[in-house]
């Protein structure tokens, strides 16, 4: 049979593609990964809508064990697994479907839409965007110096970069990881999202740090929060503003512009 | 009223969202962007599935005197405007949106897929992608060096390269538009779509210009045809293979991989 990644879009049942909709009806098991908290709507409204019922896969673990779990049971069965955004947005999926390849279980993709191509509501041009990085939770005082080099190397380029902010979900107990079962999976951990001033002090403590004078209190920067929902936020500024800024519920995002057209400018003036 | 713009996704009419097609069921016009073509059905099809009529805005004119129509039609009216892929994927719409902005007429987004996210099928992961780039078909023996120059700087940081390949559209003759009715805009030439082979030509003719030794015949390239679709075609080879191998019907792309990771490798390596 066939393991479904089915992309759901950025914030409703409704955003699901009449394709991804059709395939979740008929499939013999449907399972969300853990992200729901990202989604405007909760599980509820999902089964209502597909008239069937869906199961919760931690992160964590489908990146792991689960991958596992799908792959076996959609050696016989119709599996879906609902991603929220696309399947190829800020998480990849490209190890599950190279483990599903080596089973010789067939895979399809619904494609949606995912933050990463949505982002260009903000009137920035995607094409202008460099790598994309992520900004983590410092770990004990311990800041990755990734966001920055990434920042200076596209800045240097004049290109934007997108910096995902940090989902902290607390790790499975070794023991659920071990059993594995769909039972063990339906426990999710209420994680922890970074807040735009939060992902703004790492940059400023890295900049600090580092002293190579990439970005300053001054700098032109955009936080968004909650892309494609309809309370969407997305703010232009100075680091020193954004920073004093409440964006409310999560996903934040944060974009580090870098050479701007005037078309980008008049669109970045309009959200100052 | 309101002026929507709504992705279409990559595939056919079921790849609208739930939420694209109550819209586009409600509103009073409903244009579609020029590139039908590359939609893998035809006009008809989407007619039937929405009940209604659509519009074909041919793409040079949306781009220029057609945006005036579309804001002017939205000032009293809710209208639609279909794009294939998402609104903000190889096109661009900020300028559109940000001229509606200026006429004070509101605006909303319906996100979808677009091939800037989809190309993650490839296995290669999307935030390892820098600047992405356009490959043009040579004007009377003038060959744009952009892509080279951005493959260059990909490259040097480790970074994929996207290459969007050039979609020639007839340019409208300039009576159509001047008048520029919904009347005229109907008149779409027939576009001529840059195959993988002739982007390949155009890169390893600027590489033999530069001879920067950025590229050779046996550097790992990825081809891309009809990405989204049921045949779609990926295969990864070196430039002298892939540009013997006919990709078939539009739309192309091709990727030029920077340094890969092992899940990458092993990706590429189940489409050699």
């Amino acid at each position: 049979m066939t393991l479904y990644l089915i992309g759901l879009g950025l914030y409703d049942e409704k955003d699901i593609t009449l394709r991804g909709l059709e395939i979740v009806k008929k499939c013999d098991v449907v399972y969300l990964e853990y992200y729901t908290s990202v989604l405007g709507v909760d599980k509820a409204k999902l089964e209502e809508l597909y008239g069937r019922e869906v199961l919760v896969a931690p992160r964590d673990v489908v990146e792991k064990q689960a991958e596992e779990l799908l792959i076996a049971l959609a050696k016989d069965q119709d599996v879906a697994l609902l991603v929220v955004g696309d399947v190829f947005g800020a998480t990849t999926h490209a190890d599950l479907l190279l483990r599903a390849k080596q089973a010789d279980v067939p895979t399809k993709v619904i494609f949606n839409a995912s933050i990463m191509n949505a982002i260009g509501i903000t009137g920035l041009e995607l094409y202008k965007f460099g790598k994309t990085t992520s900004i983590v939770f410092p770990d004990a005082g311990w800041y990755p110096n990734t966001p920055y080099d990434v920042i200076k190397n596209n800045k240097s380029l004049g290109l934007h970069t997108l910096c995902l902010l940090d989902i902290k979900v607390a790790e499975p107990s070794k023991e659920d990881l071990l059993k594995a079962t769909p039972e063990a999976l339906v426990k999710p951990q209420p994680p922890r999202f970074m807040k735009v001033s939060e992902a703004l002090d790492v940059l400023m403590h890295l900049e600090n740090t580092a002293v190579e004078k990439i970005i300053s209190e001054d700098s032109l920067v955009v936080g968004v929060a909650r892309l494609g929902q309809p309370d969407m936020k997305m703010v232009a500024g100075t680091i020193k503003e954004i920073k004093e800024l409440d964006f409310g519920a999560p996903l934040h995002s944060l974009i580090i512009p870098g050479k701007l057209h005037h078309i980008e400018e008049e669109m970045l003036e309009r959200i100052r």
